[in-house]
């Protein structure tokens, strides 16, 4: 089988180096706007060839898109235009805004739109691993929009990846995406801001960076072009939290003027419950 | 050499396997008020033998102690008034209390003030891990008070577990402390309680908990015992940068509600910043 990689990053690059390695395709064509990542990416041997978006679609059977999903708004429209009988796979990061721009496609059926929670803080094919969603949840979204024989490929793929398939509907997914990962990012990208603020002497923040800090910061690494459309389209949901996330900082700075430390290990020991959901 | 470790935790335990394996000690005595600590202590080969504070003070050249902050204000002059010519190393979190409770101590140079930046977010004796210092820099507090064969004995065990040793008075760690690690708990604290208010499906957590939010989240796992009197006796310094830090999620809000994505990514760029001194 051919599979097609519409833009060749982190997420687009390990699918296409799993889709080899465990024997789903024998032929991964990579499409990307970035001749750069094209480079990178057949001299890693991530692709065996780059094409334009239409040779690719009628090359391939299976097209995964992974772009921003600013991009993946005018993309969308466009890959279904020039499908007959193939699969497109789109791996957007927010769904309402992104669905939105195929609700009505004559090839709708063909789509099917997922969400594997898995990734790291780097982008761009040179960050592409093997075996990143091995074990990982992903999110299949709205599927009773999708064609039978279109989900029926889908979830053998991601059966071959050892992905966990769940389902949403485009609503569920993000709001649920904005109370646990969008809003992760948005304390990270706030935690950097405010060590770099206060700490202006970059060496003691080398000095005291234990595993804590660079485990808490690291999201703060994460690309702003991926996650700028990502808070513009969930913008509500991403407020919402946001809200929730700046007065439970509050209820911490209350307590410390209060110097009430009885009330900060009781909200310490509330915070710990997460512990028993993560394990 | 006889090492004596006062609180058998995690950084107690973890000294402990290292001061052995790495030949800096052959007699591990342990001292904890949970007899049930000092138990699983010697089942697992961390301690030789369990004493009382004394008896142990007596028998080791070195006392280490280890203990929350809120106890080490009281215990480390009982310590000191034991000693002869041993040498003890606190280990604390916070300093400026810590040290002020020996500073006129008739036995303070033979005190060494040090902060490893090390740890994981688990606690007790069955947290302690092998080479857990290793490349870790830690941080040796106002040394001029310390007298130089306590400095010398001390630097030579912290070579020996391949610590990279800095100094900082006890004032620039309480600051530079809050600015980089307590911040960095109260946030993921803070992440973790929003989290749970949001987001009352369990389920919904599981699934969506990818690698980003476990690990902005993993620090919500630690001891509210450790971390409530490190906050209590660095309020100023912790407030100081809990301010920052809630205006900085204060400025997404400010530009999620004005739809301002543009300063949005110019906010997330500067964030990337901290890519740069971690790398």
């Amino acid at each position: 089988m051919n599979i097609a990689i519409v833009g060749v990053g982190l997420i687009g690059g390990s699918i296409a180096i799993d889709a080899k390695e465990l024997g789903f395709a024998n032929h991964i064509i990579g499409v990307d706007k970035s001749g750069d990542n094209l480079d990178k990416a057949i001299r890693r041997k991530i692709i065996d060839e780059a094409l334009s978006l239409p040779e690719a679609v009628a090359k391939s059977q299976i097209i995964v898109v992974t772009t921003p999903v600013d991009v993946l708004v005018h993309l969308l429209p466009k890959v279904l235009d020039l499908v007959t009988d193939q699969v497109v796979l789109e791996m957007g990061s927010s769904k309402v805004t992104v669905l939105s721009s195929i609700d009505n496609h004559r090839n709708r059926k063909q789509l099917v739109s997922l969400h594997p929670m898995a990734g790291t803080e780097h982008s761009g094919p040179e960050a592409a691993l093997p075996r990143l969603f091995n074990n990982k949840t992903c999110v299949l979204v709205d599927v009773e929009k999708s064609g039978g024989a279109a989900l029926e490929i889908t979830r053998t793929f991601l059966d071959c990846l050892s992905m966990i398939p769940v389902e949403y509907t485009a609503q569920e997914h993000d709001l649920h995406a904005a109370y646990v990962s969008h809003i992760s990012h948005i304390s990270s990208f706030s935690l950097a801001l405010t060590v770099l603020e206060k700490e202006k002497d970059e060496k003691r923040i080398f000095d005291l960076a234990s595993g804590g800090f660079s485990s808490t910061v690291r999201l703060a690494k994460s690309s702003a072009k991926m996650w700028t459309p990502i808070f513009e389209q969930n913008r509500n949901n991403v407020l919402d939290v946001l809200d929730e996330h700046i007065n439970s900082l509050a209820k911490f700075r209350t307590l410390l003027i209060k110097s009430d430390f009885e009330g900060i290990e009781k909200l310490i020991h509330q915070s710990n419950e997460i512990k028993r959901i993560l394990g």
